[in-house]
């Protein structure tokens, strides 16, 4: 027996997902992103984000989150994340690579949040036209974040107040975007562009899909150049149908929203399983489908030989957590194909 | 009704291809090129190489090629192409971007293929040590070429035999590999290592897959950094499982080879049917799935009305083709999707 | 004795550039283009081009021209210049690398120049939105030319027009700038933004400086990025008063006008001397200080042998020259350090 | 009046050096880095460095540490520095620019120096082959380092050590290379390759020169390629023979030597002087040619307004200073012009 708590990455497709892809491979279709359905689909987005948008489809979360800094490159650009974002600490380069040069700086924040006072110090290091130092290009905040917390609305509108003050356009990686929205039980067009947003990756491969990311640029009038961005990095797809029939998928029935409060909730009850533990104890409260939990490294080492997959995971910086020394980080991520069964069998394995 | 002679990324996807990702679709597979598939997947390629390679996947023929490129980089360098070469003409400047400023030189020759010796005097337009031209860093060919005809081996060794003389790699953009194959009736390691080849973009996306292509780098000793290459360009899938299980449906019971000589077929008849007609004739034999056929202005319009999809084409720089002024050079594609109906519907058309 | 006709960056500096940097190397003075002597000289540019220009001080001309180029940037951009252009031929790469992969696309025309509707045609076979293709970026000419002939202040202006109907900005190189001011006897105004130019690269080192080059943008107002560039490639001098006093002196009394006069007029009594000699002739008309030649080869050969330097060059393309088999073309640079002795010696050695 | 403490490149020329220009301005010479002036001022390279290197002429400090790492660069490569380097902190971005998209991993360090066991952990963040980090690429350690220590040859050795360790190259950013050689009393050799040092960005500018730094490689094999890398960033000079000219008169009589010995001396009287000062106290013992001293503001304000110039300083992360309400940290750099009555007279205003 085996059970997934490594990565929503690990997860597979849901089937609604693969019949949409069968469904749509019969036929031929114009290529490169210009067939009907990829126009359909494109209009679904702006439905969901109730404005015109436009919609940019790639393959992966790193391309969608380097590419949208690609849009908004200045020389000498410097982004702004938190100090321990997957753009500044796990995608090997790229964003620094497709921006030419780009590179990012980290801001502190508790629980994987910055802060609006922190970023705005951060980008104050960067006086205006001080050619030395560069110039700020962008800030990214990344909902859910990388440590299984939400921004509420309000921290949003926040850190999009300090990017109006300094003039700077405001991206989420949304690599986890539906687990966020239903954390917050609230609507797209709440959670970006009615709080400030310019820009979000917006990621359904972590949530049952088999490969399908869009960049959505709320407006559409600064968007144009990136058709030739994605292009000349190689990403745009010839039978771009493909992605579009995810998402056409993704989008029926709010099959997304099911999945990411599937993963959610599944995240909840491993939550509260832990709680009842005595063998581990959570290292805060997940808000989408990350958990982190501190358990001892024995207990940690019998769940991997009971065939249970998650990772080992390095103390945030700004975490106030108190580890013994037997003790270790650990990170368990929940998907759309986490069961029920997967949960509990690891509560019992715990409370043993 | 219509008819597609457009492209074959206008078509679909083979129903192998489709299954064989439903099937992977459920249970739960490590991530990023990890996986069990992506092993097995990697091993059947140097069955059908005949010796040890290194894999990589991705998703677009561009970025195969063009991180192709990348591996072989150098400063200042300049890549050999045909003139009229995908790489030179229709990437979107691709190649120079994911070489951070690489150059195509391009090189004619007749019928698409660039020949030994014009190949030969444009290396010697760059000589060793003179940094104002740049240095030369790869020499690329097209196979089957842009314009459906194919490198003999014999011409393709050549080639190799000016690369080795000039101390420079040799790539292969095989977006229609197959096609090439199945039209030489040889084996890929006759087609690509036996004669001197360094590495190859594999493609299988034009021939019934929906995003399948590969880097096949003969030697793996030198293909190390390309997995950081290719993660820097954002071009590594987390579900990369997705990518193997097309693969590894696309070499079950020779679906590639069925594919392409089912594509090449077609092509060859519609060539038979262009050269009993009277309004249309052939600019040159067709080799693979792409034929190029000279076309009164009138007739073609006409047959555009009637539903079937083809573009026109610019005259080729070395092709010595005698256009009336009522005529016009079009190109029609095949792919596995096309049926002999298709074909004899055209050629009815024709005829009229 | 040896005469020195090979290039005019094989001249050394003029008196009076080596005395005006003695002359500010005492005292201090601010750092990275802020100095007093900075400003100062950026508005004797503003003067000179009788208006508010942004002026960026750079060391090389292939860094003006790249950088220039970097400023108009675009994602996927195509630059457009005679096919046998400087940046596109003899750069080693800079523009395409400091543009992030930027390419060339060479126009042909006879002597050295572009023609409109060569331009025009050129840019019309990128088909707006049409990503595979790229984009246009910029067009820029040669002032003079590589070949030693000068754009009309006419056929400036129809550039110009071409590019506006395009969208396009318009780029002079203008290494020799002052050779083909003095030819055409006009104004640095007249020859740039009154004829539709937007920026320059404004060379002097060829003309008696050591180190002394300038983007001279005519809009102010879209420069503002050139400083980030400038600092990010490296090409911002922490002690700029040196380039800045280079341009003190040499705008002062004219000194840069009369060096070009006289480099523009020792290639005249050479062209003159040459077209008295039955050993030699010229290909075509020097119209600045570079002046072509068709010559035997053993002539040639004792000329070097006599301490002649000069270099054979490689026909152009749209050059209509009938060569003999003995005959091969060469190329005769002259300078401000160009003595009437040198161009004489040689019009003896040609006549005998 | 006015006092230069602001910085060493504030300063103007040595007068040898301005003397050796003009004296290599008359006659000409070939072009690009070829003259025998270059050539020789090559071999005094040689010689100073005990051994045979490879150097490479340019125009900034910042083209010497950025091209450095362009030799060195591999794909997502990470270059460790101390958190506070130039490289990482003032240099616009033009390390990462110009090795396309690498990135600077900042490690702490007391007194501006990294020690090998910081160093050791950070290159193990990065495991080998984990492609979602990058791969490290290089070590770059600052002598004298930004704020005014010096690594002791152990030191340097145990960095080398570490980075051997890795199979990582070591660089030295010698912005003030002359400064810290006269701090140790030591030889070239010793400060760099017979410690382990794989190439140094050799600068003379800030100790005399107008612009002339070097990239001195230590083992020239490894060295080919920058010369298409210095011409690709358009670094290669046309007039090469200027460079030449500086480092000829610059290693002429120990001029270098003798003028970075009046500048430490300078650091050190104006350090005695401060000491002995109630109003201003030194933040730690200069080592080379900067000084930071922790000042009432009062004090400070006062000082400027009788013209003498310095910076503020943000104090470094891992300096222990207990700063009072009303003090700064500020910077005082000295040079071969600073004259003894310089840092007497600030020594008296610091009296008052």
């Amino acid at each position: 027996m085996a059970i997934n708590f490594a990565s929503d990455n690990w997860a597979g497709a849901h089937p609604a997902i693969g019949e949409s892809l069968m469904e749509h491979s019969v036929g031929f279709a114009s290529a490169y992103a210009t067939s009907e359905l990829d126009r359909r689909v494109e209009k679904r987005f702006c439905e969901i984000f109730e404005r015109e948008v436009a919609v940019f489809f790639v393959g992966t979360g790193t391309a969608a989150n380097s590419l949208s800094m690609a849009l908004l490159n200045r020389p000498g650009g410097v982004i702004f994340t938190h100090s321990e974002a997957h753009m500044r600490e796990d995608e090997g380069g790229a964003p620094e690579f497709l921006t030419g040069g780009g590179r990012t700086h980290g801001v502190s924040g508790a629980l994987g949040r910055m802060g609006p006072k922190a970023l705005d110090e951060a980008i104050r290091l960067f006086p205006a036209e001080f050619v030395h130092s560069g110039q700020p290009m962008a800030v990214s905040i990344t909902q859910a974040t990388e440590i299984g917390t939400v921004y509420s609305l309000d921290e949003i509108a926040a850190i999009a107040e300090v990017c109006r003050a300094h003039g700077l356009p405001l991206h989420m990686d949304g690599a986890r975007f539906a687990n966020a929205l239903v954390s917050l039980n609230t609507t797209p067009a709440e959670m970006t562009w009615k709080r400030g947003l310019d820009l979000v990756s917006f990621g359904a491969t972590k949530n049952g899909c088999w490969c399908a990311e869009a960049i959505v640029v709320m407006d559409p009038a600064k968007a144009r150049d990136l058709a030739f961005i994605r292009k000349r990095a190689a990403h745009l797809f010839s039978k771009s149908r493909f992605i579009a029939a995810q998402f056409e998928a993704y989008f029926r029935d709010d099959l997304w929203l099911k999945n990411a409060a599937r993963a959610n909730s599944m995240a909840a009850r491993l939550a509260e399983r832990i709680s009842r533990s005595e063998t581990a104890r959570l290292a805060w409260q997940p808000q989408a489908n990350e958990l982190f939990a501190i358990i001892k490294k024995p207990t940690a080492q019998s769940l991997s030989e009971k065939g249970v997959f998650f990772y080992p995971w390095k103390v945030p910086h700004d975490a106030e957590l108190a580890l013994r020394a037997d003790e270790e980080l650990y990170r368990f991520v929940t998907s759309f194909a986490t069961t029920v069964e997967d949960v509990d069998n690891v509560g019992e394995m715990l409370r043993d």
